[in-house]
């Protein structure tokens, strides 16, 4: 089932929402995201820094794993919000992303969205087409398909 | 004020829920984690695996992550649950809750539990006594200390 | 000036011997990868795993700390290496050599080669189109273009 | 063997020299680290950051990968050099280091010290008394023992 402008308009509520409690002492900027599930839950997330330079995380990491956390692994779309500009996930949160893709063989849609309500929408085969696989785990991620 | 024996109780139950939603496929081990803030909120955190070797996250990060998320940054304590051995959190993990002590200057208290609620407390300061600080961020971390 | 194949031979060569000293616990999978650049020096690299799951490194990105410890900046193109497929840099790979590209505004050549000399190239702007540039750090990453 | 002076200033040299080439946009501070394997070889690391906040890099990390893409997993002693202060590795390399003494069992050396030679030396089980060691992979960690 395609994304629903509903659907678009509730993740980006729950994007500013969360994206006012960026933990920002490094960056400049605060980000919220949002991960909708295919059973209608929508997690938030904002970016983190880290005083050590490989400790920090990005929004679409914090509401990804605010999902799992929550037994929810099948991710139908994320989005990211910005005040004036479209930013899409950078190339380590649609990696990321790829797992869920290679969990749920569902092509996560990705939206870049601003706070007046505009938004681009992409798939994930089309923002990182050489997205990497693990035919070692393949096995293992599938089994949480079916798991909630 | 002391962790009491009630707010670990109340730790061990959410890490234990947390726990069942871990997602791993290269890790044997399922680990749940609970953060405590000094207001009395408490949040759960799962380990997960990444299929890039890189993005993978403890159980603690989850957990810190989600309270930073809802907007906490005043952690009194974390705690670690498993089946049959005390485990403290790793050094990776002491460092991330380092810089919440860099922002409350609250020595964070540590609990190795298991699920029988058998457990050992000790503070930061004494797992990671070289904790490494960031004096250069310093006066940003601290102005979390009265955000909420 | 593009890639020759003499070049890519000298990559290659510097992938599978470094791909040797893979140092792997938890991934069934060994990878090579060396990076070129613009003044003609390879560095190579291996992926090392981590006990702590955010603690692992792909091979990509051993070989361009590799070549920034060693003071170069300025990279024409990365490659990796596998027995019988074409894999190309993982997403946060794409993502981190994307630093470089901002640095020195080269689109870096990307190579997926086989041992047996087979490769196929395409530019990292052709398999991430949407990397994420940080436009606060741009001034300061260029700083770095005419350094050596 | 115990840590000679000898070996301590081979360690410093390493580590300031390439402390130089730190890739910095966004820490205010540059780092120095070399590591000393058994066998008698440094290698040396300095610190990178990320434009994505989970992409950086200690320079004892830096180092470390360094040593393992050479070959080299028998790590006798690690060095951080700082202008005016005794600066020990964070939570997260102290941990990484872990992983080195699981192969060998060798109590890793972990020296702090000034550019003008002025030095502390402890051991990395004092600094980090509860590391998380791996029980499931220790197995295949311990077979790099013998390896070169």
């Amino acid at each position: 089932m395609p994304l629903t402008k509903d659907e678009i308009n509730l993740m980006i509520k729950t994007a500013i929402e969360t994206e006012k409690n960026a933990f920002l002492f490094k960056s400049k900027h605060a980000f919220g995201s949002a991960v909708l599930t295919t059973d209608g839950n929508i997690y938030g997330g904002c970016n983190i820094d880290g005083v050590i330079s490989s400790q920090g995380s990005c929004a679409e990491v914090v509401a990804l794993n605010n999902a799992v956390a929550n037994g929810k692994y099948n991710i139908k779309a994320i989005l990211v919000i910005d005040e004036n500009e479209f930013v899409f996930p950078c190339g380590s949160c649609l990696q990321y992303l790829g797992q869920f893709f290679q969990t749920t063989n569902i092509d996560i849609e990705v939206v870049a969205a601003k706070v007046n309500g505009e938004c681009k929408v992409k798939k994930l085969s089309q923002l990182l087409p050489t997205l990497y696989l693990s035919s070692s785990f393949d096995f293992k991620l599938k089994k949480y398909r079916n798991k909630k």
